[in-house]
This record gives structure tokens, sequence and C-alpha cells, in this order.
């Protein structure tokens, strides 16, 4: 699994059958400042992903992939690779914060 | 999942039997333009999907890869790792239209 | 999928009882050039893949990876994540040629 | 597989339901230093892995990805990618050690 | 799947229990030397595999990932992404030999 932002949403009116009504999220990998390890930044890669959560634009998500997508009750038989598992609350790294959502001021979220 | 352009096709006529009669397109992935974050630009990659949606050149493209490629009705149980599992209509970042088919100009579609 | 040359092959004689038998490729993938978008280019990589199509040195194939490698049925139950599900005879992007086997003069083929 | 560092922990409240007490730690996958392949560096990528043996911030660990994350008693039917199969005691490259866990003297361990 | 240099061993004393008396070998990928194609270089990452062939430091072996990897009488069920299924012999590219086990004089073999 990897931590990511939401930033977006996309919408695809012509789709698979088992896809309709399904929520479509733009997800954006993070990974761990190499330079001062303090903070997460982004990897600059852009995935779609399916939410079941209720995550919205400017979350941090726990993002799960693969077959494993699909081992959810709301993904189950869907064919999807990409899932959003959880809301992320917080990240430390060598037990200092670099993640917390209440401190999170994500100009567009 | 991700995003991706339809740009073209694969015609292989020596094939596993199970693939006789299916679509074979060339997509390019697609991620958000990494410095003002206002389109969509292209990964540079070349993957080939079946396609069971009717999807042509120009269109953008909804992905899914690998098992979850056989969840759909058309391609169960085909040896394939890549489908359209949907045509894009719009993509939007921060809330704000990175992409939307109706003023996608693309010079070949 | 993706599109790959075939520029060789393995020989192990040891190996696991399944795979005795099984024809092994060197593949290496190509992609679209990304500079005239006229041709394609090998991407550096190289994979070995499963044959059971009579491919050889120099084809152009289509490759299929992951657990969808084994839903052929020479491949079904091997422990295999690569295999040849078709020999392209084309290629075209933006409804121009890019590859065609019969316009091929690769040195080796 | 790869061996990771496990360097952080994140918490996440809202989740799938069984997802519920799983413990996610932030793992960096780490290789062998191309320079002088006498120690391990990191690869600066970043995961979240599910953990069931009890691993802490400092210690090296063998991580499995893909379905195979669901082929433990503990992981079984989690919509999971990447679990901690192993804590890693040593590592040793051309019957050099290259890592060993009781001469590990991670600063934050 | 691909070959890969077997150049270490991993040691882990706590793991799920299916893995023990499991043997983890240090595996780095090789991929065609790029500028004369006269032979196989290193691609300076490092996986973890499963052997189940008895292959030592020094062996070029054949890697198979993912789902896969549980496809063999040793590996069933095992919670486990990376398996080695042969131990390579020769390769050889467009007709000419770029690997031969009897002519391999890898220093710490």
């Amino acid at each position: 699994m990897f931590v990511a932002r939401v930033t977006g949403s996309v919408v695809a009116t012509q789709k698979v059958d088992s896809m309709i009504g399904q929520k479509l999220l733009i997800v954006e990998p993070y990974r761990l400042d190499g330079t001062n390890r303090e903070k997460l930044v982004t990897t600059g890669r852009t995935f779609v992903a399916v939410d079941a959560l209720g995550a919205g634009v400017g979350d941090m998500v726990l993002i799960s992939q693969g077959s494993s997508a699909r081992f959810t009750p709301e993904t189950n038989k869907l064919p999807i690779d990409t899932v959003v598992i959880g809301i992320v609350d917080s990240v430390s790294i060598e037990r200092q914060s670099v993640y917390n959502r209440q401190q999170d001021n994500q100009p567009n979220s």
C-alpha cells in the first residue's frame, strides 16, 4: 500500500456496467522527502482509485493495488486495481510527525 | 487504474485462440503536468489494452491492469493484463478542469 | 500488455518440473519513439517470456504479464508471469503505420 | 520480496471494516549500494505494510507484495498488497556481511 | 520472468510460520548491455527470492514474480512473490552467446 493525496476526480459516462455508480478519484502517491525526512512530498505520479469511504479532495488516503483492490465489500468483483482502504489521520517517521490531518492546510482542500 | 489516451491499434493474426476477435488498442498513460497542474501530459509509456467499449483513436480512457482486467463480461478468462473500463468525459484537479472531452481537439481524433 | 521484440533465448536445464519443454524467449519491450512518433524503439528492458506460438528471433510480439500469463491452454498452472499471446503484424499510431512485419528488416531476424 | 527498513507508522481511523486493528508500518525498501557493495542503502521509496510479527521502527524486515500478501493467517481476505513476512537478522553478499541486526545502530531505532 | 544473478542470502529467524525452512536468496536482475549488446549487466536492483532448486551464490537464475511464485510444489500457499524457477545455462541474443555458465568466472561464485 502507499499514502496518496486525493487531488481530483474523473467522470466517465460510458463504462463497464459493474462500474456504474462507482466514485473515481485522482490520487497522487506521496513519499518521504529525501532531503530532510520531515514531510511527505508528491512522487509526481497520478492514479485513479475507487473510493467507498467518502474521501474528498485534499484528503490523504491509504491506497491498495492489484487483486486486493477487490477484497472490500463494495469492490468485490469489480474490474479495478486501485482502491482507497483508509483515510489517513497521521504519519510518523522515526517517531516525529510528518503528516497530521488536523494541521494539514492544503490550499485546495 | 490510470487515465490514458488511445493513440493507435495493433493487428496480430497469429495469436492465442481465446484472443480471436479482440480489439487491441495502443494506449499512452497520462499524468498531471507537474509544472502548472493545469493539464494532463503523456508519461511517454506505451501499453496495449483490450477494449470492449468501442473506444477510438483520440479518446481518453480509464485503464485497469492485472488480474482485474479479466473481471468484465467480455474479458473473463482471457490471458490479458490491461483493459479499457471507461471512456473519460472529464478530469478535474483541485476542482479545476484539466480535461474535458468536448473541448479536446486532438489532431488525429 | 505491451509490444516487444524477440531478440534471444534462454536455456535452463535445471528447473521446476512443470517448466520442462517450455520455450524461453528473451523479449525487449518497445515503446513509441517520443521524438517523432513515427517508429517503435526499445525501452532497454529485458524480460523472459514463455512462448506457445512459435515466435522466433526478430519477431515483434504481444506480451501479457502477471496471473493472466497462466490463462492460455499451454501455460495453465505454470509458475510463469510473462507469456507471448500474439505475433504482431502491424502497429499504427494516429492512423500512420509505425510497424509492419513485412517491411521489418531486423539485421538478425 | 525485498528487504526494507521500518521507519514509521500510519494511523487511519476511518477505514475498510476488515482493516480495523491492523498495524500499519511505513517501510523503505533497501538495495545493495552500487558503489562498493558493502552495505544496504535506501531506494528512497515509501510503502505502507501490514505487520503481524511485531516489527518496530528501526527493524529491517522482509516484505512480500501482491496477492501473496493475503497468504498469511492474519491477513487472509484483507484488501492489502504489502505485508511483513519476516524480521531480518542478517544479509550477506558474496559471503560478506552487509547487514547484521546486532551491529545495527540506527539513530532512531 | 527475468534473468538474475544470485549474489547473497538473507537470514530471518522471526517469520511467518509457513516460511520456516525456506531458503532466501538475494538476486540482482540483469539486462542486456545497451551499448554493445554483447553481455548481460546488472540493473542495480535487489530482490529476495525463495529457492527450491539449490541455486548458490554466483549462479544466474530465472525468476518469476507475483501470484505465479506460488505455482510450484514447494511454494504452494506461501506468502511469497518471487521464486527461482530455473538455473540458467546460457543466454543468446541475436544468435550470439551473451552468457554461458561454463565460461562464467564470477569472482565470488
